[in-house]
């Protein structure tokens, strides 16, 4: 993440504090940090904060960590905005806001802080004239339309994803266990290039695959004539990927999974030619539960059709029946219709898409 | 994560819960989770719950969770009580918590809940006559001391961290970089039966290892009489391993790599012998830092002294200088002291201890 493309992202951001009156932005999610800043991709532990940002209206912005990645932080930002806090965060955080802007607005993300820190933070806050305000979804509403960096890291990232599939085949032997085939494709995911997996991944085989989120086991074996399910991502310079496809180990695959697959891509196909700009994120999930429905099959899809997909695995806009956000050219969804037999296993089919001006194009 | 043992688990925790009057806790924590129940030890991403808990004191409890888990969690818990919320889980969550204990004390963890979450869920409640209590702390507690079998676990998780640092030495080859070593060592750990890294693990070399959370860079090569840092863990069999060796990569030690690990190894001597039930934490990081302190390079020793590892990379005890919670059998601590000099670089040196009933065995 360039210095130079960090500074016009916290300088967007400005722009929309300035709407909502906010003098200091508190950043506390990994993701939004890292954005904003490159500084810690990743927190330490689910508990455990790398560090968080403070994006001033003055252009003043500060890194707050601690001690252990003071070097790390200086080595990215200027010195003199480097703040160590101690072992009591949240109050260490208060004060400094306190200093910097008296009296006046300080915005924070409530969808990122326990309610442990935000008490603690508040609390020492009070009396001091400082307003808190809700921001969450500011830098969500920037991390959601990609810009042409990020969109071509989107596409090596999305493309290594594609060759692997294409790889995947020749180890889906019989006998092979599930995890087995899940630590073939971390390695091949590493051996390009890829820095970690976006997610885990699910390899699950037969009846495993009816399981949306499931997790390979050493103790299932691939058997011959019968399908896998494989939904992985990779991460390639920062960027996430995701994309699953149901093979069929053997020869013959059966009319049923043949029908089932048509269906799933069918509906695939439709969900994709209904995405351009403006189009409700609603109506795109629709397009696919239409077709499903039109074949009495549309109980057996029991998960949204997609999501965004960006510094993170799960981003906005969700392609859901609810969802009535408009879509806009830059924004990257997937689009992974399911069909789900507990007895029998599942089929599932994702394709990257990003939203054009004119339509939209498969990663 | 056998049934039995989570039961057990959860029968001690119902002890916690009367001593405090709480009818019903709601479990956020992704660790608690997994140690209680058996169910998904990670959430799907940082802002993303795989799913929570509600221990009841009457010993009917519940799985709560997302349509995408509701076969696995039905794989593992009485159908009757996985309970399915839907996009707006905070409600729904406070619903049914409703229903189960009106009028009663419900406990939640405020380190594990984020404060939209909390918002929404005391609002529901509002007017119920339900009374919210935090109960962070509680399975903490519990997981603080380690059963026998979670022992046995962790020793054979430290013994595969010891044998991949005794194989290490082969590929620490000048002109490497860092993150291929990085790679080679989780590799090592995936090849002998982790299921993952138990942290990001670090590589630093020469200057690098002065930076306490440093990440390996593809760019940094192993240099021939030079020093290497070396901080990973695995996960094997669901517990984590912790180890730190510096190395030097080269026939001839300088005085001054071999004098600075003679300083840190033995401050890590003093602190272990300082350990036994009953000892305060603080006063075991006080017995490494003295040691420092006689040789006056106590600045150069720039963090905590240790951890708690377990089911996560960091839990309680902390052996900090404030930490005053006395140390009890079956706690397993990190001990790693550390010098660091920015210029040339750092030695830590990091051991597993359980704290036994007479003193403490080195894992």
């Amino acid at each position: 993440m360039s210095e130079q493309m960090c500074e016009q992202r916290r300088e967007r951001l400005r722009a929309l504090m300035r709407e909502q009156g906010i003098e200091a932005l508190l950043i506390s999610h990994a993701a939004n940090r890292y954005y904003l800043s490159g500084f810690e991709l990743h927190d330490v532990q689910l508990n455990e904060s790398a560090g968080r940002l403070i994006v001033m209206a003055d252009g003043k912005d500060w890194i707050l960590t601690d001690s252990r990645y003071l070097d790390a932080a200086r080595r990215l930002w200027e010195p003199e905005r480097v703040f160590i806090y101690g072992a009591d965060a949240p109050e260490d955080i208060a004060k400094l806001l306190k200093g910097l802007v008296p009296g006046k607005t300080i915005g924070f993300e409530a969808r990122a802080v326990t309610l442990e820190f935000y008490e603690k933070f508040a609390e020492t806050l009070a009396g001091s004239g400082c307003r808190l305000s809700k921001a969450d979804g500011l830098v969500e509403r920037l991390r959601v339309i990609k810009d042409t960096e990020e969109i071509r890291r989107m596409e090596i990232s999305c493309r290594l994803n594609q060759q692997m599939m294409e790889w995947l085949p020749g180890v889906l032997v019989p006998g092979r266990s599930e995890a087995a085939v899940s630590w073939d494709i971390e390695m091949f995911f590493r051996h390009h290039g890829a820095t970690e997996l976006a997610f885990t991944s699910i390899v699950g085989h037969g009846p495993n695959a009816a399981l949306p989120h499931y997790l390979p086991s050493k103790d299932a074996l691939l058997e011959a004539e019968n399908l896998v399910l494989v939904d992985v991502g990779c991460r390639l310079e920062d960027y996430c990927s995701d994309q699953t496809r149901t093979f069929w180990v053997g020869e013959k695959p059966t009319e049923r999974f043949k029908k089932t697959l048509e269906a799933v891509q069918e509906a695939q196909h439709k969900a994709i030619r209904a995405i351009h700009p403006g189009v409700l994120a609603c109506d795109v999930y629709k397009a696919a539960r239409g077709h499903f429905e039109s074949l009495g099959v549309a109980e057996a899809f029991t998960h949204g059709l997609g999501h965004g997909v960006g510094l993170e695995t799960h981003e906005g806009p969700s392609l859901n029946g609810r969802n009535k956000t408009p879509l806009e050219p830059g924004m990257i969804v997937t689009v992974e219709p399911g069909l789900y037999f507990p007895e029998w296993g599942g089929i599932r089919w994702e394709h990257m898409v990003l939203v054009t001006e004119d339509g939209c194009r498969v990663l």
